[in-house]
C-alpha cells in the first residue's frame, strides 16, 4: 500500500507561509524515514522553497495549483475553486488514494466545507467533526471534539460525535475504553440545552458501545485528566480550546511580570529556567498541532494556521499515526456497531 | 438613606458554610466601618456563630429563615418555597428597601429566578443577565457576561447585555467610553450564529451609545485587556470563564511540578516566592468575586459557591460599590437611552 506512508500537504495554507510549511515537512521527514510527501502549491515556490531540504526533495512530488484559499475566504466561494487550490487539490490526493491523508494550515472553514464535498461523509454522518488532543494532568493526552467546525449542533450530532471522538482515543490513545463526558455548564442532569440532555440519555442507553460515559464536564475540569474524550458543539469548542489558549498565556505572561519585579526573582526565575522551560513545552500549542476532521471517507488534518515548524512537523506525525491506525475503518466499524443496536 | 449602606447576606448559601459566610462578613465589616448586615438564615445557628464576632454582632441585624436552598435544587423548586428560604428572605430585604443589595454564595440558577420574580426585571429587559470583573493583562479588569444565567439567547437579549455590561463597566471601572466585543469563534464578520452576528449589526448602528463597539473576540484574547466588556450568551460564558479556571489552575499545578522536580528549581523556587505568590493572588478567583445580576429592579450579587471568607468580603465590597453608584439607575437611564433612539 503506497498511499499508506503519503501524505499530501497544502504548502500554500497557513499564515506563517510556505518556508515554514516545508521546514516543517522536512522535520517529519527526518523524524519518519519511510515517510512520502506531496507537495501542492505553485510549483516554481515550491521547488525555490526545496533548495534548502534536499533530504525531503527526494522524499517529495510536487502537484501544481495556481490558486491559495485566504484566511478570510467564506467557504462557500472556497469550494467553487476547489479544484484550482492547493487545499483543495491536497484534499484531492486523499480521494484519489495517492495519498493516506492530507495535511493543510489553511482557512478551517474551507478545508472542512472542501473535504465535505469531495470525500463525503462516512455513511450515517450528518455532519464531520473536528478533534484535537489537549494536554492534560492525566497520563494520557485528552480528546475533544467538535472544536469550530459546526456552529450548531443537535442531539444525533452530539451523540455521533461521541461514537466518533472515543474511536478516534482508542487509537490515538492506546485506550479500551474511553471516559467519554458532554461538555455542559453544570453536572446536574436538568443542566444546558434540550440537545444536550438527550444526547446524554442516548449515550446513557448505549452501554454496548466501546467506552464509558460518564455524563457531563464542566469547563473548570477539561484539563484535569478524569475524562478522556470531550463532546461539544463547534461554538462551546472553539471558544473552550480557545479560552485556554489565551489563559495559559496570560499566565505565562503573568509569570514573566512576576519574575521580573525584583533581582531577587530575576535570580529564582534563572535558577529554575529548566523547570519552566519543561513547562513552556507542555503548554506550547505546536507540541499539540494537528486536529483531525472525524467522519469522512479520508483522512484531512487542519493544522494550526500559526504553527511553526514545529507544529507542522507535529501535525504530520498526528496524520501519520492515524493512516497507520486505520482511524477511518475503525471510526466506520464503531458507528456501524453503534447504529446497527440502536436500530 | 439608611438602606444605602445595609447588604442583606444569604448566610446559608454556598459550599462552604456558614462559618466562612459570617467570617466573610466581619472582614467586611472591618473594611468598611459604615456598612451595616441583615444576615439572613437560621437565627440560632447565625447567633451561635456571630459569638466569636463581637465587632460583627453590634453591625448586624439577623432576619430568620429556616429553609435552605440547595445546590442542586431545581429552580422551579425552589422558587416555590423562595419566602421561607435564606436566599430568597435574603432578595425580600432588597425588594422591601431594607437592604441596598443582597449577596449570596448558594445555587445561581435558584437565585436568579427567584430574584427575578421577586424583583422583577427593568422595563424593556426580557432576562437579567450575571456579569463578573475578571482579570486582565490590561489597567482594569473585565467585564464578562452573561456567566450562566440564561443558557440560549437571541440578538435582543445580546444587545441588552451589551447596553448593561457597558453601563457597569463605566461605574465598576470607571470608564467612559467602555470597549465592548461579542464572544465569538472569528473576528471576520460571517463568523457565529445568526443571533450573535445580528447583535453586532444592532451595535454597530448604535453608536449615540456610551460604549464603543469592537466587532467580536475571541477566546484566546479575553484577558488580553484589549476589550473592556465581553458580551456572550450565558453557555458560552460559563464555558469560557471555568475553561480558564480551570487552565489557570492547570498552568499552576504544572508549575508546582516543575518546581519540584529537582533540588535546583526547588531553590529557584523558594527564591521567586514573593514573585509567585504575586502571581497566585492576582489569579485567585476569591480576589474577582461577586457576581452582578443587570437588568433587575434591585442589586443581587452571587458570590462563588466555593467562595472563602476573602472571597465573600470581595462580593460584598464589590455590591457595596454597586449601591455607592447607584448602579441600577444609571442602567435604566442607558437602557431607556437606547430605546428611545431605537424606536
Amino acid at each position: 500500500m503506497a498511499s499508506s506512508t503519503v501524505i499530501a500537504v497544502d504548502a500554500m495554507g497557513g499564515d506563517e507561509g510556505l518556508s515554514v510549511m516545508l521546514e516543517g515537512v522536512a522535520r517529519a521527514r527526518r523524524r519518519f524515514d519511510e515517510m512520502r510527501f506531496i507537495l501542492v502549491g505553485d510549483e516554481a515556490a515550491i521547488r525555490d522553497g526545496l533548495k534548502t531540504h534536499p533530504n525531503l526533495t527526494a522524499a517529495s512530488e510536487i502537484v501544481h495549483a495556481a490558486g491559495v484559499v485566504a484566511s478570510d475566504d467564506k467557504p462557500s466561494q472556497a469550494i467553487r475553486r476547489a479544484r484550482t487550490t492547493s487545499m483543495g487539490v491536497a484534499i484531492e490526493q486523499v480521494k484519489q488514494g495517492r495519498a493516506g491523508a492530507c495535511v493543510s494550515s489553511g482557512n478551517t472553514g474551507a478545508l472542512m466545507a472542501m473535504a465535505k464535498l469531495s470525500l463525503r461523509t462516512m455513511p450515517g454522518i450528518d455532519r464531520p467533526a473536528l478533534a484535537a488532543l489537549m494536554p492534560s494532568l492525566g497520563e494520557t493526552d485528552t480528546v475533544m471534539l467538535d472544536l469550530g467546525a459546526n456552529t450548531e449542533c443537535d442531539t444525533r450530532n452530539l451523540v455521533q460525535f461521541a461514537v466518533m471522538g472515543a474511536a478516534y482515543a482508542r487509537t490515538a490513545l492506546d485506550l479500551d475504553r474511553p471516559r467519554v463526558a458532554l461538555l455542559n455548564i453544570g453536572t446536574e442532569d436538568q443542566k444546558g440545552t434540550d440537545s444536550i440532555r438527550d444526547a446524554a440519555a442516548q449515550l446513557r442507553a448505549a452501554s454496548h458501545l466501546p467506552l464509558s460515559f460518564e455524563g457531563f464536564i464542566e469547563g473548570d475540569r477539561l484539563s484535569r485528566g478524569v475524562i478522556d474524550v470531550i463532546v461539544c458543539d463547534g461554538f462551546s469548542g472553539n471558544i473552550a480550546l480557545k479560552t485556554a489558549e489565551g489563559t495559559a498565556r496570560f499566565v505565562a505572561d503573568l509569570l514573566k511580570r512576576a519574575f521580573s519585579s525584583s533581582i531577587r526573582s530575576k535570580l529564582g526565575f534563572l535558577i529554575s529556567l529548566p523547570a519552566t522551560r519543561l513547562l513552556r513545552d507542555h503548554l506550547d500549542p505546536n507540541n499539540h498541532n494537528g486536529a483531525v476532521f472525524l467522519g469522512l471517507n479520508g483522512l484531512v488534518l487542519k493544522s494550526h494556521g500559526k504553527a511553526n515548524a514545529l507544529g507542522v512537523e507535529n501535525a504530520i506525525a498526528v496524520a501519520a499515526k492515524a493512516v497507520r491506525d486505520d482511524l477511518s475503518r475503525r471510526i466506520a466499524e464503531d458507528l456501524s456497531n453503534f447504529e446497527a443496536k440502536a436500530a
